[in-house]
């Protein structure tokens, strides 16, 4: 049985997961991403879609226990106040999410938005950030506890930020408590403060974009004092992921990468976003980072993120490849990717929300390297390579599965 | 270290192989491939180029004890009469070969075109195929004889033959020995002939074409009871090893591949022999094989060949591929690979021919399925997977290696 | 003022039309052309959507008298009884129409489809064809009369038919009307029988597929003889209108083009179609004529269709070309077309009937050469370069239309 | 008989020009187009090469009396002193030239190389600019006059500059002409003191590059009073080229273009150049230009350049196309285009070459707007569509070329 095998399995579906209900709790909950997933969620839970385009549905992850779909509880913050049943139809409006998903999943998605905060928006909050801090960890706990979950798993899928000037506080997790509670000034940017809020609440986190979040070594530092499990960063949903699957076979023929250009176009909300030079200078940074691990630091890589509106939710990234044969011989290579961004990005959400409750519930502390597979830069590891990542994957979720499967027959016989 | 550092390692020129020069006997000795094949095996032992394009001479393979490119000796068979030197110069003129390395090697072309006998050919040959089988064996024992070679690899690297129509001696090795030596009947398309002609002659073999080759039954039974070393069939290139790279991808992410259609434009010889439909009918099957196996016999895979003479031996290869996604949201990939296609073969006949001649010296009987990495129908496995395949040959290579290595010390010992 | 200024002109709707309401009857009155032209026609005389698509709503037809999209009434012939409304909302479902026009259009769809009358069938039709083509002109001329029109335009919209093999009386008018008569021997294929309706009825008659239609020369003089205003054939929506607005500017700048390759792949109805080896002979040796003419009989222009049901209604081309430049240099150039093929038909549809209409109204008999412009096949015509084609057809409209209203004037005045 | 027929014609090496033989001075003698150029002209003028790629060598210009390419003589300034046969056979070597061309052009290599004078260098030249004038004006002149031609057309192709900063000097001849004289600052660009030579000379003068030149107003005025003819500017070859032939097919069929984005990589010296944002400026701007004209002012057009020293000489261009049809519908384009952008050049800077002359022969003074058809920026029209652009070549050479024709046969009748 092979990770290929992508047949809906029992286990989607399942409530064979004895460790009771995870909370998903998204950083962003009003934004594209999170509408795909609530729409989704419930689709899934209700067995109306087959998981399509879920990693942790294939048939490889049959015999590892893991929270079904409707375990999944959703909640998150958010600055936008646009109802999520509005953003769903205006994405089902434009294409992006089937109508007939929608309109069945109305009454989920106005319980979801009763789930959701408000973010912390620099512009309006009047405090230190260690209040800020303090308000977001309590409406997760909250959450938590509302809902009698045993655990969340938080997960950023909020805009991307631009790269903050770096500060000694980013480096010392002592400084960094000091500075947040001591001035009102932002010495984090939003995403490290919904970091810190998770690492607070005790809760499982991953960040989505390539925003600092928990990538600042104070932060990263009190997340494995404080023991949760994370992993990270920057979701691999297209160009990247086929870098990574391709550039691979360069290597393994003996050809030589020369050159691996590319250029994206996309509209929507991501496209404005990105035409911003300073927020892009990150994600342009984390696609070029594997690439030159996997084919060598010589390769040219020009890479651009173009804003085109009128392409809206769809992303189309073409890349040209040159890489040289034998007798130097010229080989090109071209690929174009056309795809709903946010529909990549979704059921990778749920699939990392499951995984890191996974990790949770077997006791995994601070990096869990094996999800590197779901991100451009792979925390904890640098394996790029996404066929030997697919290897990595599977294995550390049969072998954790098997153990917290066997602890819980060993628990069952004990009583 | 890994199989994708492909700088040259010291292996690719080393004489660290202690088993002897190697016959590399190429069926379709004058044609494109064969052609490559000599002029870049000039180059690469003499170092006047690197060893672009050759998986052997990756980093992985650097403890793997392998002849030298300067330890192989070519010869083969050819019912053309061209002399080398013409071919490679007309390939040179065309763009296809570097101008500098045919000029290089014009003395070693001529050394291997004296190497070169008649091949079979049904139109002109009077007596039985049992008596070509004999000649063509003797052709090959004369050349190892005459080189003072430990063992010779032959290879098929001819144009591809329609596919024959079934008959029992295909199935029945004793049949087919009667039959052959009854009958002036040509029984066996030419190149089972030459299949034959290798096991009788107890040399390793491949066949890096579709056509019949060793692919009969009966033949095949013939080569295990001889006890050679093989592999199979059909040399994965350009748009296969890009299938097989990308499909496990879709895959692992859950994502449905609802069809994959290819075109492909060719020139040169090859061109011509793929534009007849019965000759093409085979190449088609295995090209689609493969695809299926990853991705589910449900798909849609429209394939065409079309021979286009103005491209000359540049072979265009654009595939469109449709997925579906989450809640069925729709992906597309397309892909468009250019290249000079014997440039990509020729390299692969010498990694075939120096790990057959690795798994001859190790005492490997019958077929080697870790060498499916090399073709479209990988003999004696069904893994298609082209990541997956790349660790079973490093991991092979590295094993029968390190066997032989310690053999051959065990032996130093001893004496 | 340029045809490229594609601004709404007051024109579109305009209703300086003084010559009378004028009828759409479309031969295959419930495919998927011509819901999209329905609900589109909606639409437009609605101005709920602008007239995007359509040539005649362009700033240089704004002097050009033609009747407003308010002034078109739709019939028409088909075999399937599946109401308009039924695959308008299907198509909406598959995303090729935005549910909005849909919804809008209901009742307009139901009265279109109340105007809608069995099509010929020759599985269930008992009498000679003869009989058939009473019926039909019967109920075109029905059409006419009970909804008050000057004058109606056939448009055969239908599937496209196998070619049907020749026949004497396809050649010979008089023998055709006897044969028709005297047997009840299918004698013409069905969209033979429907141009001939067209031709009996006395109304404007296009064919917008391949199929035999009137292009029969026994038809064709028929139609000469009638004195009906006609234009032909297959439209030229996609792949073609590239090639024949690229085409000339390789020829412009001296380049030879040595091939130009093509693969369609397309779902839908259409797909499964085309899949018939025998329907698409038709399309496919049309495609290439005008590529032949454009760069000279040598060209390598092999063409492929495929069927590839999960793309549905997207038609995706992608075409190579190959040219040689300055010392043979080479240069090489794809495109690749993606595009609901219906909706780049229906205001082809549209545009065809307004000026037949207006062909008409200025006493236009037998073929007009200028509408070629929408063609594969340009009728009276040996011009595929689409430039000129536009200017062409520009200078048509705008002379015809200045005759018509100068005569309106003077009748004007004379009354 | 139309453009596209491109077989050559007798025109292309005849003798049937009385005008004398003519000067092809060009700026930048040694780069690559200028290499191309010169080792073409070989080949063309003696019937070794076809005249591919030469719009001038058409059957529409075959009644047009043109200098045969035996009566083009070249010479030019270049601040390079590598000879031209180095750079023609490093080009060989590259693969851009056929080595048999240069092979058999040697002679006439050196020959143009002794006609090469040292370019003007900002950073060696001492005087003012005024003398640096005189000495480029001087040269010409004497390279006119010790080859006995009737007349000399100067082609700028050498390297892009970058936009220089507006001064008043470029605004006004009186100022301009006091400044160079007064100082030895460098009031001008050094395209723009090649220009002044070529004014000064009396020479015809072309601009291929997107560089100053002639386009400062002031020069400008100083051409139009010394009588030269001249056309401009900055040749369209590749990316450009496509889009005004295609644009004007989605006008005229009511599509509005809603994004054209475009990705140039390309290397060599080109490539090097181009990496410099400041002299891209220019470019970029120049190929946007010409689109928004064709589609619009709204439309969203993203465009790099991007240098990949891998690549070399030949350059590869995507564009993604997005247009609204029907209701709104998608319809994607893409283009993909891949040529040696130096021998796309060559031909134009032939025809160009022979077009001026001709024009300079019929007592043509100021802009020819009829040669827009070369240039990204039409000067003397806002004509971009380039079959408009075509038409309007073809009708301008044959008025003229009969009114030259007719005025030599007076001229031979009077004698």
């Amino acid at each position: 049985m092979t990770i290929l095998d992508t047949a809906t399995s029992a286990n989607a579906t399942a409530t064979g997961w004895p460790h009771g209900r995870v909370g998903v709790w998204l950083v962003g909950a009003r934004g594209s991403v999170a509408t795909a997933v609530a729409v989704g969620l419930h689709a899934l839970a209700t067995e109306l879609a087959p998981p399509t385009g879920c990693t942790t549905a294939g048939l490889d992850f049959d015999d590892v226990p893991l929270p079904a779909f409707g375990d999944l509880v959703l909640g998150g913050h958010d600055i936008s106040t646009t109802p999520l049943v509005h953003r769903a139809q205006a994405l089902a409006d434009s294409g992006m999410i089937p109508q007939r998903y929608v309109t069945a999943s109305l009454a989920g998605l106005e319980q979801a938005d009763a789930e959701i905060r408000p973010g912390y928006d620099p512009s309006t909050h009047a405090g230190t950030q260690a209040e800020a801090v303090l308000r977001l960890a309590g409406d997760i706990v909250a959450f938590r506890d509302a809902n009698g979950l045993d655990r969340v798993v938080v997960i950023d899928v909020s805009s991307t930020e631009p790269i903050p000037d770096d500060r000694p506080e980013f480096h010392d997790a002592t400084l960094l408590t000091r500075a947040l509670a001591d001035s009102t000034e932002a010495v984090l940017p939003s995403s490290a403060v919904a970091a810190l809020a998770a690492i607070e609440s005790g809760s499982a986190y991953a960040c989505f974009t390539p925003s600092a979040g928990l990538a600042l070594p104070a932060l990263r530092a009190l997340a494995v004092h404080r023991g949760i499990p994370f992993a990270g960063q920057d979701g691999k949903t297209g160009e990247t992921l086929i870098r990574t699957a391709l550039a691979p076979m360069f290597g393994a023929r003996g050809m030589h990468v020369q050159s691996w250009a590319g250029a994206n176009l996309l509209g929507g909300g991501d496209g404005a976003t990105l035409a911003d030079p300073e927020a892009v200078r990150s994600k342009l940074a984390s696609k070029t980072r594997g690439l030159r691990s996997l084919v060598g630091e010589h390769v040219v890589a020009p890479l651009h993120i173009d804003n085109v509106p009128d392409l809206g939710d769809i992303k189309t990234a073409w890349d040209h490849i040159h890489a040289e044969g034998f007798l130097g011989s010229r080989i090109t290579m071209q690929t174009i990717w056309s795809a709903y961004d946010s529909m990549l990005a979704a059921p990778l959400v749920l699939d990392i929300a499951r995984l890191l409750a996974l990790a949770d519930a077997a006791g995994a502390r601070g990096v869990v390297p094996e999800l590197g597979f779901f991100f451009k830069d792979p925390w904890g590891s640098d394996v790029h390579d996404f066929g030997q990542q697919t290897t990595e994957l599977r294995e550390w979720a049969q072998q954790v599965g098997a153990r917290l499967s066997s602890e819980a027959r060993s628990a069952g016989t004990a009583r």
